[in-house]
């Protein structure tokens, strides 16, 4: 069993099978704490992230609303790690993922306790991906979605979300003008909405990213890990994934943590800025541009437990260029067959800027996050 | 190790290691058997199709080509068993690959053994995925690749393989007439043609499905596999596993093989139209029309032994409409959640239309295959 903890107060919510948004004294993001230890034996077979159902919330006997998400490849790549100047370079494909990202796994536990809790409906904003992913995960569970979007989101995109069947709905401005509308809908329509951690279980299955990591490579974990960060939920999820392993025996208490590293696009940079100014949270960017739309964020609400994680960490934040995005993104596919999005194209630069700059060891082995799919960005 | 028979002749070539095409004696394709049986222990615990990698033609020490592809998600759909009317439903979603296609199975090991042999290029006609799955691989292994493809592929698809850097040629017609300028092509620059069947490793790659189907039902075999085919290779692929799995004890010697169906857009049923004729091969389709670009295959080599496939299995095969491809599509992914491609909702339709015909059994367990991504498709 497992209950929910706000991520600054002192706020806590035991039973965490009710119904749980943000931390009603703080309005911070909660977090689920498992009562006991889960332990590393388990971990099953299956060649899903569901190897991982003993660390997840979910209820004796419930059955997960499951399209087979997680358990991505983890592919080394020798040449680019020559080539960004690193001792050794994993990429972690997401794009592997049911609905073509790593949204698929945090949209999946959400939609599961959704169901589990009987709601009427869910209803989210999106720049792009969680769009795909809640659009997928309620079809799959038979819950009626709506999902709000930019108007400039790419037309791909937009396809998929329709393609399930859900309730679309375009207009002006960012991810942020889509977060209010989807705020007045919910009051409205009685929908749930599973927005980026004011909705407290896509972060548990963010996390299994972490696990993954860990397992995939013996066991250990690398030195830095290089995230592509729109509102910050990977990040979290990884790093809250690495403490739960160290506390729980999965891996030696002794082993050192990686330093997380978050790649923002220069266009919407508001956690790089917030880092690099050693602030606790970020302000809010100004005019957004971005062709990578997962990164299109420009107010996160995860930023506070973003920065903390950076801090914690050792970490670095890095803004790539629209050009260097683009190059990095066609230098990840031509070079590896991953099929690289922009995201994951922003992180293989960022890590090449960082060592350039002397922030990042040459003598790191990094595991570089590719987020998704690059098909979701070609029409 | 292993060796390549003709699927016709009695011709067979003891090393298989050595570069092979069709049979020089009657130029049908070449099949690989294996010199001992695999027993089924030697199934490891890896999360893609290499957990079979004792039956797959790799020599010992050789390093694969691999992106992490297969052990795709296979997702029992109680709701659309009772739509379509069978008694269980599963569907196989081959989207959840590398490159977005079943393809990536087969050209991962033509790539593979293309680059043990030092072969100094590869090209392939593609009516899309396959090219994708080329151009990726290709690049994984850093192998110059040619693809030939009909102008009116999919631009996503285009676009796909443009962005793993392989050398696009766009022709007027269909993948007959780029198959004709690939085998110039290949003629002229040694680059070696890895067309359907043409290459004896691809099917290899394909055959994973049938033994993921069977571990993932728990060692059994449903009663019908539908499978929606332009080329060929997937249906034949499995029906090799399924008897591969008899051969060495996977299964028990008694179990029922699946009917093996097929699929086909009604404006390109070459097989469709040789199954019901009873011919033993296809005569080519006139004037091939379909958005299932993956089925506009109008003239397949692989046409004996898809058809031999059907004949053996006690199968059978369907030609679904367009309009009932696109409901078929908007069916199974409204439903299930799974991002369903045309030729995942041609095979769902043309299951739906045997029931209603009295050719396939109410009670039947059945496995519907969708071969890739929806996302391909929009644009
Ligand atoms: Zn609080
Ligand atoms: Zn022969």
């Amino acid at each position: 069993m497992w209950s929910l903890h706000c991520s600054v107060c002192t706020y806590s919510q035991p039973d965490g099978t009710k119904l749980a948004s943000l931390c009603p004294d703080c309005s911070q993001p909660l977090l689920v704490r498992y009562a006991a230890p889960v332990p590393k034996s388990a971990i099953t077979g299956d060649a899903s992230l569901w190897r991982y159902g003993a660390a997840l919330p979910l209820l004796a006997g419930e059955r997960a609303v499951t399209l087979g998400e997680g358990m991505t490849p983890l592919i080394e790549l020798p040449h680019l790690a020559a080539e960004i100047g690193v001792r050794r370079l994993w990429v972690k494909d997401e794009g592997i993922n049911p609905t073509a990202s790593f949204k698929a796994r945090g949209l999946m536990m959400a939609v599961t306790r959704a169901k589990a809790l009987g709601l009427s409906g869910v209803c989210v904003p999106t720049a792009g991906n969680a769009g795909i992913a809640l659009a997928a995960y309620a079809a799959a569970a038979g819950l009626p979605c709506r999902i709000y979007a930019p108007e400039t989101t790419p037309p791909p995109i937009l396809g998929s979300i329709r393609a399930f069947g859900a309730d679309l709905q375009l207009l002006p401005g960012h991810i942020g003008d889509a977060g209010k509308a989807t705020l007045t809908f919910a009051r409205e329509s009685g929908f749930f909405n599973v927005a980026t951690v004011r909705e407290p279980y896509r972060v548990e299955g963010m996390k299994t990213m972490g696990y993954e990591v860990a397992e995939q490579l013996g066991w250990r974990l690398p030195d830095a890990i290089v995230y592509p960060t729109g509102g910050g939920e990977g990040t979290i999820g990884i790093w809250k994934a690495i403490g739960e392993m160290l506390d729980w025996g999965w891996l030696p208490r002794e082993t050192p943590r990686p330093r997380m590293i978050i790649a923002q696009a220069a266009g919407c940079s508001p956690l790089v800025r917030a880092f690099r100014a050693g602030e606790e949270k970020a302000t809010p960017w100004e005019d957004p541009t971005t062709h990578a739309s997962g990164l299109r964020v420009p107010g996160p609400l995860g930023d506070r437990l973003t920065l903390r994680t950076l801090r914690e960490s050792g970490g670095e934040a890095e803004a790539v260029s629209e050009d260097a995005i683009r190059s990095g993104t066609f230098l990840l596919a031509s070079k590896s067959g991953i099929d690289a999005a922009p995201e994951g194209g922003a992180a293989l630069e960022a890590a090449r800027q960082l060592v350039a700059a002397g922030r990042l060891s040459r003598d790191a082995e990094v595991v570089v996050f590719n987020t998704g799919s690059g098909a979701s960005y070609r029409w």
